[in-house]
């Protein structure tokens, strides 16, 4: 399905940015807009459109929850490399929904308290509740991306944790959360020039770390890790969509149009009034 | 201090909306709109430009923040009775700063475990780590207002807690956190309408619950309570503001321009950069 209100797209994002089978990352061109006839202005366009469709289907999720008809929630999980713009969703797609009904975590490195449970265990006390956006910035992925590539865990536990995640994410899934699973994909180079513009402007300095080029050192590990996390975690009930996002603008719409498929599928509704509306219609007006 | 992008003030908010020495409620007119010289398309074109400043202000504050050089907050504290606007200053005011930088807690009734703490615990929990922008959508004060208004603890109980509101609070001032209290304050009259538009439109009857009614029956034992809370509670650390409420418009710059008003005093800069900024740039280039 595409979202009503973004008008330019020729393809639907959900199946077209979809991690399939035999997919390869590899084959994906980071400057890409896939399904997308239109310019950046176009896309800005489409994003404000898309923000009031948005809005009005969070209000709706919300409300349906409160009549304790549905378990339904939505959680987007963000992944990506340094500086491919996940802060730039949070504040520009997250950031047009009413935050009442938004539930954010951005999980830093494990605390020891952290390290000391299954490393399920902190993403599990984060999960929306029912009528909420739940969004992950980074997620327990990074336990099977920098945990590899950095071999923080030895190679059978790296391996169990797939067939975890799976089960884990089967099971919330059957209780209602759609899963929304996003890489947000950048080329080398770009990652390089957005690196620079953050040492270039003073303002700028306080989101560069000396961590960061290290890190970029491991780039062909890191799309190893990521391959193997598309082909062994993409599921029917918590499939990857892989998102250029070299084109900032594209990966914004993009994203939005994968939240507004996602709640138009939960199609929330109203819900009926569980009292006697002429009753207490009565009642306030004599009160 | 007027926060420099909205146009409209003739006086200064912070001073106007004050709770001070022999303030009365009664006396508060709730559909005035004190020290303001504009209207409603005035007020929203200020509320564009002031969330463009509050936007950077946030930023600033965050930044700043990483950098440890300093433990800065703010502490944005909302009452009122029903459909006073809380939810509209959430989504309108709160809404338009980068929901990274915002930590929003709405207290429910409490639950078994939380009362069998006092009443601070749950509180202090949910208080803003440094750099963050808090929202509380009611508050510790729901227990010396419904608390007492519903006799839901002893009378010596309810005296104890205004004390134990104003060191809790003096404590968490001398943290760093910049306390603003603000009652969204709407006439009687005005809520019944309110209420009512939730009973005429289908898609506002969630939004109405029976008991609202119950509440407003009480409303002359709530303005009673707010006094007292008034009276006893607003400090030089932790000021009350109460902002007349029945403009929405004027309620939304009101509150945006007590936040200006925070953030200003407490002057957040861009943090200079922890690393040898050229040699970053020659190993980024390099890599």
């Amino acid at each position: 399905m595409t979202a009503k209100s973004q008008k330019n797209w020729t393809g639907d994002p959900s199946e077209l940015l979809r991690v399939g089978e035999g997919f390869r990352l590899a084959d994906i061109d980071p400057s890409s807009t896939p399904g997308y006839d239109g310019d950046k202005k176009d896309g800005q366009d489409d994003l404000e459109s898309g923000a009031d469709e948005l809005d009005e289907y969070q209000e709706r999720l919300y409300a349906e929850s409160r009549s304790e008809a549905t378990n339904a929630s939505v959680l987007l999980v963000l992944q990506a490399m340094d500086s491919a713009g996940k802060g730039g969703i949070i504040r520009h797609v997250v950031g047009s929904v009413d935050p009442q009904g938004i539930s954010l975590t951005a999980f830093k490195k494990p605390t020891k308290t952290e390290l000391a449970h299954d490393f399920l265990w902190r993403i599990e006390k984060k999960l929306p509740e029912p009528g909420y956006i739940g969004v992950f910035d980074r997620s327990h992925y990074e336990d099977v991306l920098i945990g590899r590539v950095r071999s923080l865990a030895e190679p059978e536990e790296i391996e169990r944790r797939y067939a975890a995640i799976n089960e884990f994410e089967k099971r919330i899934s059957d209780q209602g959360t759609r899963i929304v699973k996003v890489m947000l994909h950048i080329s080398n180079e770009e990652q390089r020039e957005r690196l620079m513009e953050r040492l270039d402007r003073p303002d700028k300095h306080w989101k560069y770390n000396p961590g960061d080029v290290d890190e970029r050192l491991l780039w062909p590990k890191y799309m190893d890790a990521y391959q193997v996390v598309f082909e062994r975690t993409s599921t029917p009930w918590a499939p990857w969509y892989v998102v250029p996002a070299n084109s900032k603008w594209y990966a914004r719409i993009a994203v939005q149009a994968l939240l507004l498929d996602a709640l138009e599928r939960i199609d929330p509704r109203w819900p009926a009034a569980t009292y006697d509306v002429e009753a207490e219609k009565a009642r306030l007006a004599a009160s």
